[in-house]
């Protein structure tokens, strides 16, 4: 539990008072509700979930990597001033990222297709961390979203579901995080996942937008045949992997805004994905 | 003014009484309002303000254009099923994207040093459709924001400022919106931008985030000493540029919520551009 100070409430209530006057004086009802809330949502604490790409970034062994090229940085020639630009190119598949529903299923969505609705909802924490250290291969069990359930009450409608194996505190060490630090080696990944069994119980007993971890794979690492992406993106939910921070988010009770570069018919994208949590912010 | 009634447990329906009843039961008072304005948020109406990134995305004439290139589409050569693949790469600065405060400014911040906390703030929408239309080379007037508070009260500490210049609209015909079609040709740019004594006041008097508008520049398409650029991005705030569906927000009342992709020493990158509006959802 964080502490409070009236400080709190006096800078919160200065800025809710000045978007509720700009916006609402003429609205009522249900608008003016809607407007103290987002006032409210600008208080709360920020929680960065997003990996930084470099050339640390964690990659699929055989995937392109990212790579940042500065095309100018420096004073101009012409002598008008500092001017900074570069390029950037990678796979769509590597750091925290979004896969979108047709990286696995033909005919779903594509990453611009994917409703900005469905990329903000609440968060669901399912912590299996102890699991994961005895089992670096551990699979998520339905059992581990009863737990959570038992808990915390019914996962809810469009819900994104994060499964904290642990393993993010191992990042960017590749021979930690996937097993293998060799370039193309696939055949020795080793790193949790979601179990098959668990991804259709999802599936078909509550309504997700989305499901992802602090892994590189919605399936584990042995996985051969990516069951566990091809019931989830066959479901039309999109995942999310190489998530960052999860250790710092409650099981219950933050929201997630996960944001993908909107590539038009990509099969997943580079995403910065933030938590919302129900406390106040620092330093306000 | 952050006071909550039952109503809002009611509007806000069956989702806001799961999330707070799943994050709130053990906590107190502020806590459990940011719990509730949270559950809020998850019905306010968002809007998508990042054109999609194809072949038709605008860049700079001289800069590297988006591309998007498929390694693997369809089904698999092991009979495992379908997968798709690809890989993008592009400048920092075209399509819908940030300008990180280093861009025109050495050794302000680069795209992944930007704090989550400024990258969310209240919107200040400025319209300067009607002077645009006249003039196309239109500069974004301090008048035109004292216009602005003159209806809606002084602009909030963290805000992000849009200018609505109109010129979204023509997106993405390169000719009516840059001013040019022609590759490499940066001498026929004509588009509006920032006065650069509009840019100073606003440094100077008020206290943003960042700013933006929905043209392919923080200055206007003559410029070439990129003076808004350089008191904008010197003074520590991001620029925000081709932003979409300007047209859809209200001046005041909404919040931005501006995610770039989180490039390690970028000098800007492509963002995911939302705004939630103080209205509940379609279909809620």
């Amino acid at each position: 539990m964080r502490h409070r100070t009236a400080t709190v409430a006096i800078s919160s209530g200065i800025l809710a008072a000045a978007l509720v006057a700009s916006a609402g004086m003429r609205r009522q009802g249900d608008d003016l509700e809607q407007a103290e809330a987002l006032a409210s949502l600008l208080q709360s604490r920020a929680i960065d979930l997003t990996h930084t790409f470099d050339d640390q970034t964690i990659y699929w062994p055989k995937d392109k990597h990212f790579c940042h090229e500065r095309t100018q940085w420096g004073e101009t020639e012409g002598g008008t001033g500092w001017y900074a630009s570069a390029t950037y190119s990678a796979s769509e598949h590597g750091g925290t990222h979004l896969d979108s529903p047709i990286h696995f299923a033909e005919g779903q969505a594509t990453t611009d297709q994917i409703s900005i609705d469905r990329l903000i909802g609440p968060a669901v924490v399912v912590d299996v961390t102890e699991a994961c250290r005895a089992d670096r291969d551990y699979q998520l069990q339905t059992a581990d979203l009863m737990a959570w359930e038992s808990r915390h009450g019914r996962i809810p409608d469009r819900a994104i579901v994060l499964v904290r194996t642990g393993f993010g505190a191992f990042w960017p060490d590749k021979n930690q995080y996937l097993g293998t630090d060799k370039p193309g080696d696939v055949a020795n990944l080793h790193f949790p996942g979601i179990g098959p069994e668990a991804a259709r119980w999802l599936v078909a007993e509550r309504s997700l937008s989305g499901i992802g971890l602090d892994t590189a794979s919605l399936d584990h690492g042995p996985s051969q045949d990516f069951a566990a992406h091809r019931i989830l993106n066959g479901a039309g939910l999109f995942g999310l992997e190489n998530v960052a921070n999860l250790d710092q988010l409650p099981e219950a009770g933050a929201v997630i805004l996960a944001f993908p570069m909107k590539i038009g018919g990509g099969s997943g994208g580079p995403t910065r994905i933030v938590a919302l949590l129900p406390e106040p912010r620092d330093g306000d």
